[in-house]
């Protein structure tokens, strides 16, 4: 496969990159962005933090608001960021362009329904295809975390849970827990992945935790003042769950914060040092 | 003057509002963006850090991209984001709808050359109007420090300069240090001031520095691999001015560094503890 490299800015000593590069899983162009802190070097690979973006964004929101790359040039992380969905002109999109279903609304899930089903395959491209491009191509180890927003929260902790030997500890912010039971999930999944509901579950955060038996570490931050917190987020359903399964399990409501990046830029230190712990990184976060 | 607030986002404990207003001063509505560090109250009012952004931003970039809010937190200094012009339908744009003149380009002077002047009144508007209206609606005292970057770091300088009473210090990243003699300068200048050059050298930071005799400690970083160094920013010229005349003045070249919100990110700590210096709220930066 080859990368095209498309942007470079140094900052925090490391290098922020966006690459564009043909993806065999989802028959498109796709662009992801990495950040490579200094110490990043064949000599010294460091392991990667994949962000999953939520509704609408997509590599750049992350790597633009979150203020995250200063503690990961610290402790000597990767980050890379990922789109929200395939994308281009050949891409299905909803036929109104809803903000909640097709393109920036991929939903990390392997579409099985046409016409999604042609370009719609997040879940491959984010556990497959896009780990081994970064691992073949940049100096990281195989070792990965992965956090994400909103509908990327959903993307990282179904993906985390599904895959215990590949992603170390999983974190969220605002994450959609129970997608099969809020309006979102049920819009996007329907579309995707048809009218059965068993199919659906593959991709619950909360049927994923009660059915699975090895768990890596889980961190959730949620606002308090967060507008979709009741109707579509629902970390309350996890945390009945996860309480009586997972050794480390910890949801922190922070009052009076919202869904925005402003919220996830006051506490992306406490997850990146959260990672860090669970790969040995630090030993305290 | 009556403010409504438009936005509200709580981060790192404070609070983070966008508000608009009518400016009599720039003949129009404006928008403006403060954030409140957790410390500011009527019993303890905190001092401010006005940040005058570059070339087609608005008040969102910097609070978005620049990641100050952690340690203004820390510190407790307010920071308010202006607009880079006045706004709206009936305010005048460049026929070519240019990037570098008219709306988004106001660089922070008062034209006097019709059409601009009815509306591009910027230096009043950030050195009178705008802080008249922060300290009589906001718990802030009447300290004032003034940063910004390209376009913006020309003002925070020409500002800062020519009001030692007003600001306690200054900060730039990659300012436009010498605009009578750039073109970006010279376009816009031209424009808003005619064509007199004795009257474009009130707004040029190199013939402040060097014809007044009272200044503050000045701060400036700038980038090696920035696209706009040698032929639109010449901080050399500043800098050989600025030695002779000042006890404090700190430029510092960052290898590798481009014009980018990700340079300003990776430095904008070291900015506001320069500022906290020189506002007493710390000894050393």
């Amino acid at each position: 496969m080859i990368l095209e490299n498309i942007s470079s800015n140094k900052l925090f000593e490391g290098w922020h990159k966006q690459y564009t590069h043909s993806s065999s899983v989802l028959n498109c162009e796709m662009r992801f962005a990495i950040y490579l802190p200094p110490q990043a070097s064949s000599n010294t690979p460091v392991p990667v933090m994949y962000w999953l973006s939520g509704l609408t964004c997509s590599d750049e929101n992350f790597m633009q608001k979150a203020g995250a790359q200063k503690l990961a040039a610290e402790l000597g992380i990767a980050i890379v960021a990922p789109d929200t969905s395939p994308r281009g002109e050949n891409v299905t999109d909803d036929s109104n362009k809803a903000y909640d279903l097709g393109l920036g609304a991929g939903f990390y899930v392997n579409a099985t329904q046409a016409p999604w089903n042609k370009h719609y395959q997040m879940y491959d491209y984010i556990v497959n295809e896009l780990p081994q491009l970064i691992e073949a191509n940049f100096p990281v180890t195989k070792e990965r975390v992965i956090s994400g927003h909103s509908m990327g929260g959903h993307g990282a902790l179904t993906i985390g849970i599904r895959n215990p030997d590949l992603y170390q500890s999983m974190s969220a912010f605002s994450p959609i827990c129970n997608p099969i039971n809020c309006a979102w999930g049920q819009k996007a999944f329907s579309a995707y992945l048809g009218d059965n509901i068993e199919e659906w579950k593959a991709y619950d955060s909360c049927e994923l935790l009660a059915n699975h038996k090895k768990h890596q570490p889980i961190l959730i931050d949620q606002g308090s003042n967060d507008s979709f917190l009741q109707d579509q987020l629902k970390p309350e359903s996890l945390t009945a769950i996860a309480d009586s399964k997972l050794n480390i399990f910890q949801l922190n409501i922070r009052e009076g914060y919202d869904h925005s990046y402003y919220f996830i830029s006051s506490f992306i230190e406490s997850h990146l040092r959260f990672h860090a712990v669970n790969l040995g990184l630090i030993k305290n976060s």
